[in-house]
């Protein structure tokens, strides 16, 4: 399938232009960033951070407007754009009849729009249905959650599915990848930490409610508990670190019972064989100092979510550290999950 | 006065002659370490870790064995002595008539020796009537909590007097030089986080409950709250920040109401003006992004105990974060203000 | 005296005024901003990001616009401009009769203007007589060179006296306060090395030879040393290192030789009691590992320069390591020792 | 082939484990570490330092003595052993027919013993047949060079082909990873750089110059250029950069020519296609911020010779920096290559 890419020179869209290369479904068929850079070959509009090197064929591709006009040719969109501009872009795609799979925040709360995990919450792609963005149901918006929603929801859904939740408290430690770039300047960070991250709290709560939602009908019945979430930032490059404290509505007798929920949950999408899955969802560490953001967020190709430290707490019921690849699991990685999904589910054709 | 170190070589030991160059009450008259160490010039024994010269007078000292036969010229002792060693040396000096004043955990739990935070529970110093190491009472221990409690002791004490405290639940960042030296190994910690300190989140209920103790008569009534704690260690050279979220008895009804608990709270100690004590035990930072350790530890020489981003929470009643100097408030700084503090209320002459 | 500094909110601005605080001859008068913070108050013109508290009394000063007529009751400028504006304000202050002692590198090699340490060539300040912004002479500019050229020509200085320096080869490892604020992206130096710094190298030998010039009448007779600098940034806060070889004319027979050029070396200021003066400009560090950026560029106020590995070379004839506070001693600490030297020398009054 | 690892436990022995997964001709058959280690669960000996996770088939391996009567059934070994006990070690298996392929310095300078960089000087396996260890030739004792000079020696060999090398002036900025394990304290290196290295500079020159030594019959004809090093830590993980300033005998006239020198050289083992060989030796980055440690030691497996900032100098000739994956290309992956080298020249069969 030919896909485009929104928001193309920043560190998300970067970040789909690394890891679509050599994808066994998706080809790369169009770029689209700010009106800056349309019209130049990518490799001077862009100011290439990965780590790998710029692909060749990515180097010469002229960049285009944002226009769906000039995306004609594409079965499907991924965002990477900034949410300043990502509402009405999106909307002209989808009204265009270009499905979207975003990033961006825009849509994560609309009612019709999954906000999506493939194996936590994969029949909320029935909300597609509802949407109204062309008469034909040709487009539509797919996105996924926040890079701390992410670890959050896939680490309590299997102790949401056995001991249900009652509120959470959380601290993260979040990498400077997460501000895109150039982000987080050097002098705030080396050797610091900063203990407040602008506009992520708030969307911790909802986001992950959301996604444990269960669906009835068409419609989703959320969850209530309430969450209280601390961001910081740290001087580490990938991988957001969070500690989770929980309280359950039926919480387990001990830490065996606590891991079982782990080692027992079926991943719902495990048949699908997707390309951007993980063998194993959850790594559960027993070394007490594992998991560690430089030594795991890339296992299984920055896909898989790192559980350590499960105990029994004074203080509600059970706490727990989490750990995801924040640009990957946390972004593009999983936006390319979710169209794997969407493929499979007969969205995308 | 003329005083001693105990573990004069470690980090903590190099911390106190460092902080005690110029101090107007005190002078330093011999140091102790191991075996190993003892007959050496200081310059040869230790590894200096300070970021200032080593002070001329210190490096041609030669270091003693900890025996209380050595120190016989000493008025009273400061102990870095490691864990391993400091029960039985910290017995032996007290039992000899010289007072210590240790940073070790050995004694932080005996009900007759205070767990001593001069502007939050001066009064505990009453319990050092009740030790018995020598008949005439010349000799007796007193400790300073650990790193991780002085901040959170000193950030509750306001909060415990004016609403009550019913539970905590905290997450830690803390820094390198907590783990002494050469301690925390670079390939462990550059660009890294690790979830786990080890032995570290034990302390912190026990000796949070204690420092907030009432004393009643000679016995200290200590409060229940349970404590729910993850220490984690972060890539910071000074300074343990700790993200608290706290369920309060009789909590505010707004931030104003939080803050004020800071604003109107009298320290105790104002009146002594004690040397190492800061002339500004809180400080409130407005900013959001504030307190950061690289900024904020060395404020008020280390003194300082730093609030931020106080706030209603979703879950429980408050949030906030908290940052101090963890090898000065935390550690050497606190031990010296502790026998300041003892200067003045006689335990020391 | 009253100062005015110019380029007030920039990161060197917000040097000069931190290290003016308490200065026993300089009291700051008016504060330099462009357009943009030019009517507001200073705390809301600028994101402070010294690690010590903004001033209260700079708090609430408005910010000015970077107009001679602005300041017309100071008695001179320190200039931390950006060199894209500099070359116009600072000719037009000094055309206004307002002596400006700069950071800014646009006059640096003009041929009337001094290149001033004051250490190393403070007869220079007798090019001021030849410059003619005005025609009483009340208005002129002086300089202080780039960050490593200063720390290379302190360190150079008495060997270039003893032996002559014929040819010098180094590389250097920056800090990233060396780049101002933002400045570096925190995904460019997180565990990292950067192998170049734009404009950087070439600065290097033109500025160090004009420092090390003899004045000759009113001109200065320039050294022809070549000079091969490779520039990189590492993940340093503070102190930039440079690792130096050179070749001498007359070399020292051995190392003992070559630290008496050191050792030997009469301070020609060190009689005027500068306030800005560290006691002890050179410092050799007999400890082969050091000197290090962290442990030592805030020695004696971050005005001293530190020696290292101090020895025999393989290649030419001699290696060691030079290290300075890159923000202080090569920047804004700089300059207030200029002024101080120019007050002490009747230029200002 | 059937392989063991010596020293199995250390850094070095933890990354030949790793690199040896999957390897298409050899299987790790027995692990050999020190006498505390032997008899234990290669999971309960080491401290598994690697990002990926600890291989199962090794976890449960019974560790050895590093005793060859104990590796009777390997074909050779692999040796990351400390040079404390290499020297007999090493000795001790290639006398009992064992052949040897070391990362120790121990014997590096024996006549008879290669010091192999495949590509650069593949012929000075010749040096084997010297070799006495055993009568028939069976045991024997090949070495890779230290984790600077391979990266210096690649990058000048072919400038040592075109243009002859008459003197070498470099500083180079390592990594954390080359101390092995805990290795570098954090509070020594965090936001700081060390200018010195314990036995590291002396190394350089005479390994650099033994590489590229001609073979003459079954003699090495060494060069004779001298080498002036400065050997630096700073805060990287993986990837020693160095800044090299090099005096040539018949220096290119500009830059394109210089490049020339490496686009044009031939790579004499390109035609073996050894598994671990780079598809492209030298990766010449044209951008001047390029090559850097985080960014590119991980390419080509981090086999890969990075290069950058190649130039024409004022002092000397060409000035330029080099960076390779100092535990891969440096250390365990270039004696997987020597291994794979030699299985093809007939030594190992």
């Amino acid at each position: 399938m030919k896909v485009g890419i929104l928001g193309a020179t920043g560190a998300v869209g970067q970040k789909f232009i690394r890891l679509l290369q050599g994808h066994p479904w998706f080809e790369i068929e169009a770029l689209g960033a700010s009106e800056r850079s349309a019209g130049k070959k990518y490799k001077e509009a862009a100011n290439w951070i990965e780590d790998v090197v710029l692909p060749e064929s990515i180097k010469e591709t002229i960049v285009k407007n944002c226009d769906p006009d000039e995306f004609s040719d594409v079965d499907f969109v991924f965002s990477g754009l900034d949410s300043s501009v990502a509402g009405e872009i999106e909307k002209a795609f989808a009204s265009a009849g270009i499905p979207v799979i975003s990033n961006a925040k825009n849509y994560r709360q609309d009612p019709t729009v999954p906000l999506l995990i493939p194996e936590i919450n994969p029949d909320h792609t029935e909300l597609i249905k509802k949407q109204t963005f062309t008469k034909d149901g040709s487009g539509w918006i797919v996105t996924n959650p926040n890079c701390v929603a992410v670890p959050l929801a896939i680490s309590l859904k299997p102790l949401y599915d056995a001991f249900g939740i009652e509120a959470l408290i959380l601290t993260t430690m979040q990498a400077v990848s997460g501000a895109g770039y150039p982000g987080v300047a050097s002098l705030d960070i080396l050797g610091n930490v900063v203990p407040f991250i602008s506009g992520e709290e708030p969307k911790v709560g909802p986001e992950t409610r959301k996604i444990l939602s269960t669906l009835e009908g068409t419609t989703l019945a959320k969850p209530h508990f309430p969450v209280q979430a601390t961001a910081t930032r740290v001087p580490t490059i990938n991988g957001h670190m969070i500690s989770v404290t929980a309280k359950l509505e039926d919480p387990p007798a001990n830490v065996e019972e606590l891991k079982a929920a782990y080692t027992n949950w079926k991943n719902p999408i495990a048949d699908l064989d997707l390309p951007f899955s993980p063998n194993q969802l959850y790594k559960l560490h027993e070394e007490e100092q594992y998991p560690q953001p430089r030594l795991h967020a890339d296992a299984e190709n920055g896909m898989q979510l790192h559980l350590g430290r499960l105990r029994k707490a004074e203080v509600f019921d059970i706490s727990f550290v989490a750990m995801a690849h924040n640009t990957i699991r946390g972004a593009a990685g999983g936006a390319i999950l979710n169209a794997e999904l969407l493929v499979k589910k007969g969205f995308l054709k």
